[in-house]
């Protein structure tokens, strides 16, 4: 493995062996591990559970981190051929190889721009840096994926027991005051699909998966042997679930325009996750979040306190799961 | 000792034995005490000294530490039950559990809100985050305390030897632009009167501290054979004194009119601490301040710099202070 | 050596020295070197090469690091004797002291302010802070120095083998649409004179080293056997120079004046570094410059991807530079 990207590309041999190494290292910590070794965070966006998982789960190891977080003085240009006249003062293509000098291994969170669907999901930034870090590089969030945070709820499943094989894994859009990222929701429902469940999208009307992210979704179930299906009919989705994952995003048919979103969203206050939406789900149907989430606007504090609720361990295996992949990439290459 | 929120609940056995173990840290450092021990910080408000203090601390006992400061694009509800529409992206119900799940002993910074004197006098924060943290809990300054500072502070009179029973402290109101919180003239008193001193409130009309804090701190007298006394006579106070304390706080009359703070402070430019202030104290009195700390208008500079003055001595056994908290939390759980 | 804050104050053999133990530690990393020593960093202004190699650095010499960046939220003062009514809450008199007081070695950035041509000279952060520091104290850029990026500077062309005696070394005023600091143009320029180079500062009219900044550089020619010349003529300047190193600065003649600066620069677009540059350039000659770097406009992106730049290398170079100052500093006092 010389990069963590992309669990589609990782594959799911790997991924498989990264979720079984994350388990053990949580289970016989190894202080020593990286010894030695630096790890770089480049936060073009805000974090708190990226931040502290990675730095702590690095200190873990034995290793150290640094941060950068460009902010509201200057900012890092990622187009080419662009004279740079205006607020970014500094260019990705001198920006990652220098920081990729200083480092082992270089983590970078750059979220979508959230205007132009197309652009966002030709991952723009990922796109402009990949080539560019002479060591291995991780996505900590990018526009449309979110690897980190799909391996650590693969964990998660397994550590809750939650079959592969026709487990029912539902993938849920829910209110929020704002637009949001895609990167969660396409991780999530593609992991699931890798992981050979069979997953279904409720969403409402026009918030539907772009077709490249439900397609990949679709590959992945093809190779693991899971399904994918699109509804907006709760009851139908939950019927028999075994997990539901909750999760709010931008309005797709009307991408990047801020008032046509509000106006579809308006509507759908019934899209907050309560107790009765469990009604005819497994018995054992767990919730997820991949946190943060907005109380009463997502889901009610009684689903997020209660015995099904699992976004805490969730939180808590983004440690693991990304010490796994710290390891994996700089202490045991493979074979 | 569980967490360390409050030197009241820590107990005066336990307090003195904290000041013991800091002194003994400073003298016989223990490189490899907290090996492999991650602290958590979480800063809701921004630091200088609490931050380089933790985390120099907590790399001297061989620990590591990460910081998470909300800031401008995210902040933290605490409120309970409230539909999460504004600014807050998360809640601390969500991001202390998460927090604590990286961490093996975690921090806190909150301040008083300023608006509310019994909202902010009820500890709306640590009250909302005490339940939820699964690893140690430190105040790293809350509304109305500062227990670090005050154990600091303790180390400091100790270091000094200022003496306990019949030792003169003095806790003086001084002028500042600005209405500042509670949290360091309540800690520094109560401090005081726990370690058995007699305690002087000098404040102008207006800036009496509140009951509920007056009686924390008699309480302390009472248990300690010290005492408290409040009076805007400064030759009454300072006479004999061992140490002057100066710290601002708000006009406690009008807590939250920022106007009527403002024309109350308008008339107190005499409250800046000068030389003359000395003139009836012990010839052995120092000045204690908790910086940050406005010169020419809390303090003159000549004072500041002058043979009586401590405040870097105050501010460097923070170090010591915190790292004889995090021993005892993580290294040695005591008997 | 007990700070380092100028390569002049150095003087040519401890810079030699600390450019060939640099190297060393690039080749054979010593681990534990400063173990259980700690860095602290004060960013005045933000950074990014900065803070990640010096923090990346110290953890490869087994040592620790905190940063502390005021920010929007609150401010340093360094004048004296002003009373502290405005936006800053604390004094580099307290501030500096109690830093010193939790680290083992301070760091400390300070950008020129830009009004004052005369105060900016003066280095009035660093003039405020210098006898207030009781640890080694580090300049990471000041006001007009900047002996971190000078020193990388001086190994960068060692490493390439660059000739001292008759190496040609010329620094060219570049476009920009902000009027930058004077920092790095005359730590270069004061660098290249003081490893005996023969120095061309190439500019406009306009732009011109105020004569301050120009003596220095004639004084370190005149102990090495280099040599000091201005000029605007490019050709000339250029002819058979061994580096080229591009760096913007504010427009001297009319300092402070935003206005008159941005009139100046406004018939300059010819000052963007192209290929043709070179052209009677030694055929080895060199690109350099300190980065952060706007593409386009200081310099075209073909010259600095092409095979002149040593962009990249400079800036890695900044993280050995720096682990040799702390290492001579910390570790290693030398004879």
């Amino acid at each position: 493995m010389k990069n963590f990207l992309d669990l589609a590309r990782a594959g799911p041999d790997l991924v498989a062996e990264l979720v079984t190494l994350a388990g053990r290292l949580q289970r016989h910590p190894e202080p020593d591990a990286l010894r030695g070794k630096v790890l770089g965070l480049l936060f073009m966006n805000p974090s708190l559970r990226t931040l502290a998982s990675f730095q702590s789960g690095m200190a873990r190891l034995g290793g150290d981190s640094f941060v950068i977080s460009p902010g509201s003085s200057w900012n890092l240009e990622y187009l080419p051929d662009i004279p740079m006249t205006g607020a970014a003062a500094e260019h990705v293509r001198e920006a990652i190889p220098v920081l990729a000098s200083y480092a082992d291994v270089l983590g970078v969170r750059a979220f979508a721009g959230g205007k132009d669907l197309v652009e966002d999901l030709s991952e723009p930034v990922f796109s402009a840096i990949e080539g560019l870090c002479s060591v291995p590089l991780i996505n900590m969030e990018s526009a449309a994926n979110h690897p980190c945070q799909a391996l650590a709820d693969w964990k998660t499943m397994d550590d809750e027991q939650i079959p592969k094989a026709n487990g029912r894994f539902v993938l849920s859009w829910a209110n929020h005051p704002k637009p949001l990222p895609l990167a969660v929701p396409a991780a999530a429902a593609h992991m699931a699909a890798m992981r050979g469940m069979d997953v279904t999208v409720l969403r409402p009307q026009g918030f539907g998966l772009p077709s490249d992210l439900m397609q990949r979704i679709h590959t992945a179930a093809n190779q693991s042997g899971g399904s994918v299906t699109e509804t907006e009919d709760r009851e139908q989705a939950m019927d028999g679930a075994h997990v539901l994952y909750a999760k709010s995003w931008s309005a797709t048919d009307v991408y990047g325009d801020a008032q046509a979103d509000r106006d579809l969203r308006a509507g759908l206050t019934g899209w907050t996750v309560e107790s009765d939406w469990f009604d005819g789900a497994d018995p054992s149907c767990i919730f997820m979040h991949c946190l943060p989430v907005r109380r009463e606007v997502v889901v009610t504090g009684q689903v997020l306190e209660g015995p099904r609720s699992r976004v805490i361990r969730q939180a808590r295996n983004r440690m693991f799961a990304q010490m796994a992949v710290l390891y994996r990439l700089l202490a045991d290459k493979g074979d």
